[in-house]
């Protein structure tokens, strides 16, 4: 299944997306769909970012192939970081660049989308907690990153947490192409067969520090080819079996 | 004025604390106060963390004091990072130990609350956007925060960000007493006017990365004196015109 969410005049639903028709929602599908009676076609409404998650973990350095073009050695255990809620935005929404930055990357990430509160869950477990996967772009200003030491401000500037299009609930995510494309141009190409640790273990982990809550999001790290946005370039993040996110970079307009 | 909320009939409530009474408001009190018309005594109700922040943001190493204790330069820019809302406690509840980590610390904080939404706000415009301040404790699994590199795993566990007791509203953050003690022995001991970047420059800056909505967090740093946390402990925060924040401090109950 295809879940998230839609405007649709001028309101939020959630939505199961059809072939040719979208299903609206009542509420966040966590425990079974609950059909408003709505159904509209895909021209009627805009898609919006496919949940409110009430927190953003990712992940760094959990690509085999990353670490290798990087010559740095496997991490032992995640390292993980956060990215503020207020950083969401959509597919097709703009990624806008900070004047506090001068080098603002892209990063494809296949992102976990938990279905169930999770506490202290098992990996062998995992899989009853996560709700499906989207792609998402892990936007990164990266002379920030390099300067502060704590990655947090350069991952946390407004829109710099684009993800969609939607949540595919059927998925194996051992083994899928992770791509991206700069204004059409493949710049990453590995699959989630090279993760230092896998999704279930990922989870885990972080489960075993925070409770999750359902919408929350964690993403797992990306693979090599990342590299900078400029003004007017078009950003795409396609995963095999959920599709692209695309989004438009634009200068911030401060007024 | 102080506001917060508490735990009344098993509902949760925001409040006005008044000398012997209780008033209960309708809604978070950020664009004045809505009463409910239920008025209650304090034996009727229980504190709870006085509001549900969409983010916590914090500083590191933000007291001239505590940078000269260490040998560090003074920071150029505020060095910020995050905590996320599952690690939210209130006064009394328990700091819960994790097995993952062997050196548990306190560290007693001035936080800010943030009344209006704020996005690129001046620090000469940043005191229109505070609801109030709070006592915070920014507990922290040192062994892995120097481990991770990254802060944000040491600084996320689950009950790792009491504060409270409630938001004092009429207050000057320039000069204030932040204490913590430790079973009732004083363990730090400083004032506000020894923080590197002042209240409303903090939140300039941090309004300058993402837009902070009504409730969201700011813990400015803590000053010298910072210890391990053990079982069985009772740590206190306090903080001059606003008043003391309690926990207990428990082994994590791996059932």
């Amino acid at each position: 299944m295809r879940l998230g969410r839609v405007l649709y005049q001028n309101e939020a639903y959630y939505a199961l997306f059809e072939t040719e028709k979208i299903k609206l929602l009542k509420e966040f599908p966590a425990k079974g769909l609950c059909f408003s009676g709505l159904e509209i076609t895909p021209s009627e409404a805009r898609i919006i970012a496919p949940c409110v998650p009430s927190k953003i973990i990712a992940l760094g350095l959990n690509y085999r192939d990353h670490a290798r073009e990087l010559g740095l050695p496997l991490p032992e255990e995640p390292l993980i970081f956060m990215k503020p809620p207020s950083a969401v935005i959509g597919p097709e929404e703009h990624i806008l660049l900070p004047p506090e930055s001068e080098r603002v990357d892209y990063e494809a990430e296949l992102a976990v989308v938990i279905g169930r509160k999770a506490r202290r869950v098992k990996p062998e477990e995992a899989y009853g907690y996560i709700l499906g996967y989207t792609c998402f772009n892990d936007v990164t200003a990266r002379d920030l990153q390099q300067k502060d030491g704590q990655w947090t401000r350069a991952k946390s500037f407004d829109t710099f947490a684009p993800f969609g299009p939607w949540i595919e609930t059927e998925l194996d995510p051992s083994d899928l192409r992770v791509r991206s494309y700069l204004n059409g141009e493949l710049k990453q190409d590995s699959s989630t067969r090279e993760l230092v640790f896998s999704v279930p273990e990922i989870v885990s982990f972080v489960s075993n520090i925070m409770t999750l809550l359902p919408g929350d999001l964690i993403a797992t790290g990306t693979p090599p080819g990342i590299g900078p946005l400029t003004a007017g370039d078009v950003i795409e993040v396609e995963i095999e079996g959920i599709g692209r996110l695309k989004n438009y970079v634009s200068p911030e307009n401060l007024l």
